[in-house]
């Protein structure tokens, strides 16, 4: 496939535009913001980049987009999509960053930060023994790219790793994997759930009260998409004990509304969406190896399955 | 070696005979505590055993002193030791221990737990972006066991780990191992450093504003001993900003006194020795292993060299 005029679309052009110069490539460039974005550029491009889009357009002349983000849902989520466009998104450190975030909230739970921090403003000294990670089980939603790194880097410390994924399909670093349907008979062992599942018609509200009457006093933690979340159903499940805490990096709306009870729950962490950033460096170089790629006619490990979603 | 009377000296006597009561050994156990020793028993004794001693016994008559803690200096530090009494010390799960108590502060720090705290507590929606472990430097104080096990965990993270040691000798999964006189140069590079160094003549004080000024702006952790730390060193160097923060577990003085301005520094997280507690099964199971060592006349690889004081 020949890509000759490629737009991109996002907040961030300046930067993009300097990281793109350094490839010296050999094709024309529009950079505009999605206010500024008319009929006539998606008429022009042949490829259209953005890290999300608020609005569905009409990619008919469009051979290809990409997504500089690793979620797609912006693009296709309750939208229709024509499948002869090719849409790609970045895949780059995002398993690497994304773990350290969960494995930072187990260690501060394991490990009693928040006690000893207690115990200090009291000044009582209170030996508890902390807890190591071999001692306990945690569930990974979506045993792909980011929730296989996941898995990698806990079992590195002996935890008991499990796995659900639409197929069920084995896949290393868990000691099983199930699909949604056939886990729920393991939940009462877990001691942490983590989410990393992509928004899909599947996805959506999948953890509702449905998910929280099979566990009791867990550490759950999102860092797939807030719509996966019946935000509810989660309260309660803090109010009941069977979420002890929640540990949220996504929301159903972003920034999340100062209205929103989340703020105020002691039981409840809030990060802003910061588990897995891309920086602009990455993203640019992963959309430079698609280019490559699909010029070549090269497998396209990072195409997205349309009808799946992700 | 022939051991046949055998001398358990601890608070936690009950619960170790009975762990010591599976193992079906056949010997002769006395289990007192420091209070109830008299001279006699020592003159009973074969093998002394005990977490720490408060007092310099007479170990004329004793052939074997066993600490069921990692550290020593409770026996020969700033004591006379006859060199015909052969001391060993355990060696069990503290490095994995150690390791995840560290790493659990490292992560903190990077992924801003902290600051994630206080926006929340002004319904902020700030995105700050975690810094990564692959992107930080970290000087171990310390090349055994603990050491070593710190060093293996971090570098799977990518972090470029130094060593400091006696020796200087390299050692995997380190990047440099340097002797003290030779490690300052590296200093003004660190982001953090974590102290897992016995107490001996040579690591009293060693924590001073010596090290200090050579750093700035740095986590460090000690997981070592509290008598290698200058602590009015430590609150000038924290003044300074040369630390940015300090996580103490262990302290000349345990329990940390009452009045001791580390309790009120808000760039201090204090935990009371925890960081590498030993279990009593973890403890007996190394005492047993040990004695059948002796007892075959194995090599002792935990045997503690008197005269390097670890």
């Amino acid at each position: 496939m020949k890509i000759n005029n490629i737009l991109f679309v996002s907040p961030l052009n300046q930067e993009i535009q300097n990281l793109i110069e350094n490839y010296e490539l050999e094709k024309k460039f529009r950079y505009l913001t999605e206010d500024e974005l008319r009929d006539e550029d998606l008429e022009w491009a042949d490829a259209f980049v953005s890290f999300k889009t608020r609005s569905s357009y009409d990619y008919s002349k469009v051979k290809w987009v990409h997504s500089l983000g690793a979620g797609v849902d912006s693009f296709i989520f309750k939208k229709d999509w024509n499948e002869d466009v090719i849409l790609t998104r970045t895949i780059c450190s995002f398993g690497q960053r994304i773990s350290e975030y969960c494995l930072s909230y187990l260690l501060k739970d394991l490990q009693f930060h928040d006690q000893f921090l207690y115990l200090k403003s009291t000044k009582n000294w209170e030996p508890l023994t902390p807890n190591m990670l071999n001692e306990v089980k945690v569930m990974i939603y979506g045993t792909g790219e980011i929730g296989q790194k996941i898995a990698q880097v806990l079992s590195f410390f002996g935890v008991e790793v499990y796995g659900v994924s639409r197929s069920g399909k084995q896949k290393e670093f868990f000691k099983e994997v199930c699909t949604v349907d056939a886990h729920f008979s393991l939940l009462n062992q877990m001691n942490y759930l983590i989410n990393t599942l992509p928004l899909t018609e599947e996805t959506e509200y999948l953890f509702n009260k449905d998910i929280y009457k099979h566990v009791s006093n867990i550490g759950f933690v999102n860092v797939g998409r807030g719509e996966s979340i019946r935000e509810s159903d989660l309260l309660q499940a803090l109010e009941f004990g069977q979420v002890r805490f929640a540990v949220l990096d996504v929301f159903g709306e972003e920034p999340l509304p100062q209205g929103n009870v989340l703020w105020e729950h002691p039981n409840v962490v809030i990060t802003p969406h910061i588990s897995a950033v891309t920086t602009s460096s990455e993203a640019v170089e992963c959309f430079v190896g698609t280019l490559e790629n699909l010029e070549k006619d090269n497998p396209l490990h990072n195409r997205v399955d349309v009808k799946k979603g992700f």
